[in-house]
């Protein structure tokens, strides 16, 4: 089974995600600047979820690029991760509709922390399936910030209902690390 | 005609439906407990289908792979198909927020047997094509799942009106039964 | 230029129009059949409106198939004829949300004589690309039955004041026409 | 990298932008012409923002066909514009809602501002990757269409607390100019 559909479909499903959270921006019925107010937390989550799964298709096609072929295992950890991305929008919207108050910002994690550890879940299943001194169990190597990530959530989400304002700030600082690219990967075709 | 087009058409409709679904996913105003729990029932009826949808296209998928031409019935039992599974997101989303009670369940059945029938069409419009020797032939064999899905369903749309939740068992049943992956493509491949 | 890209983009949007459609049937609160009954004309106008969005995808692929190459005048076809099939969720839901009167169904047939003119003019560039002794030249040929199609939405308008449901009658009339598979392009590509 | 996952993203995310817009367009409760007058403006700014996507869904189709390959850098710049695009249905329905009065028709201009940067700088980060003497170099030229158009932004948003259907006019002009096919890189192909 060649790698080519399971992409395809990925793609389609993380393009529609990332563009129907856009529906979550209420459009307010006045032309004033009061009216928009109420959208601009709304417009935070949103950027800020956006970014996620950004990354999340990033890094998708980077790691399915050394990737030859996939099986039945492979295809189900893939739809397990795109399962708690379709989530996205709806913990997204709470957290902006809530003004990232305490059990908004926990479950905004949460999801984020199921999405970090299926994504790993995938990863591991085309590693097994790929052997470990192929290309992609090379290009993961330890995978640092795949582990990193999940820390960081399993604490930001009790951090929640102490400041939840540091658990969104930690959530941002997730981003901004994955922002930077993937280099591992990049490298590893290259030599 | 090849099949690339109809894969890719497929493919988009049900990441499509699988990811609207989640639209029914009513965000609550407030930030508490009690604000998110009319949520959980539409949550398990969402997970329930995305399983669904999984399994549909993961089939699809398989079937298409040892299939090497379409003509024009075939792009119609498969719209056909695709008919049906987009009324997953209506049922799914009545079954959830009705708490599994008695009508929504049986129609969510009806939905449930008419893609299984149309899958069920669109196979047989494909060994059609290709003729009772070829691969796609030998790979659906007898079916047995495809059949005895069909009559799970036909015992559990009567049975909803009776126990509704043991209805909606049953479809997790014809679920589980799915997810065991489909070797019987695999294995022809190998072959 | 090659087709695929303009292919892979007509998809997505007629994948779209054809899906989101569904999101107008609006899901009732209770559990009853009485809850449902408003559902059922928009359920028919759905249905409808699946099937004409079903030809144009089947028509579209068909006719694409025996292009090589498309050029700045048919992508801007394509796309005039995509914005016409992206006003089918609205006109269809008004229609069945208004049980087939009057003015609705004399715009919904507004927008089918829209969106056929607009799939005339997208035949006529790429014959005009291709040349009068092309592949699709032939393949089209006379196109009796797009013509006869405009005819018949050019009579249904007017009728819908009079007697919508005859309106109504007369596109069902044009669905089954188109239903039956446009075998001239099929023969062409065989000879 | 090739080019064609991210095209094919890109096209999902378009399509989709291009199709949920229409779901502003609110189905009136009643079938009368009166009931159907508050959703004009809502149309004609519908029709304005197919217009400016199908351009960029155009251009973004001309461009990357004279590349060759991406990068991270690339990716994250294509992510950016889509970001920005991902906008155009909100403030699209604020801006028809409102009947085209100042502070939406200011909004929808930087929209379409920033999307016109986020263009620019996808463009320049493609002339980085492939060099100077490249094709996509040569094609681009010295874009100026693409620094007229961010000119007439600038002018529109202070305009439309003056005259706010004048700022409206300046981005129908905007929208024709592009209209025109972009004939640079049709003709860099050529010779």
């Amino acid at each position: 089974m060649t790698t080519n559909r399971m992409e395809a479909f990925s793609d389609g499903v993380i393009a529609i995600i990332i563009t129907i959270m856009v529906l979550e921006l209420k459009v307010p019925h006045e032309a004033t600047v009061s009216a928009l107010r109420p959208v601009a937390p709304v417009f935070l989550s949103y950027l800020l979820s956006f970014v996620f799964l950004g990354i999340y298709w990033s890094n998708h096609h980077h790691m399915l690029q050394v990737c030859e072929h996939v099986d039945g295992r492979v295809l189900w950890a893939n739809l397990h991760l795109l399962f708690w991305l379709s989530l996205t929008p709806f913990v997204t919207a709470w957290l902006g509709e809530n003004n990232f108050t305490a059990l908004p910002a926990a479950l905004y994690g949460l999801v984020l922390l199921f999405a970090a550890i299926a994504y790993y879940i995938l990863a591991r299943a085309l590693v097994r399936l790929h052997g470990s001194d192929s290309l992609i169990a090379i290009a993961l190597g330890k995978d640092f910030k795949g582990k990193i990530s999940i820390v960081i959530y399993l604490l930001a989400i009790p951090l929640s209902f102490i400041r939840s304002w540091l658990a969104c700030a930690l959530y941002v600082m997730v981003a901004v690390m994955w922002l930077i690219p993937d280099r591992r990967i990049e490298k590893t075709i290259v030599h």
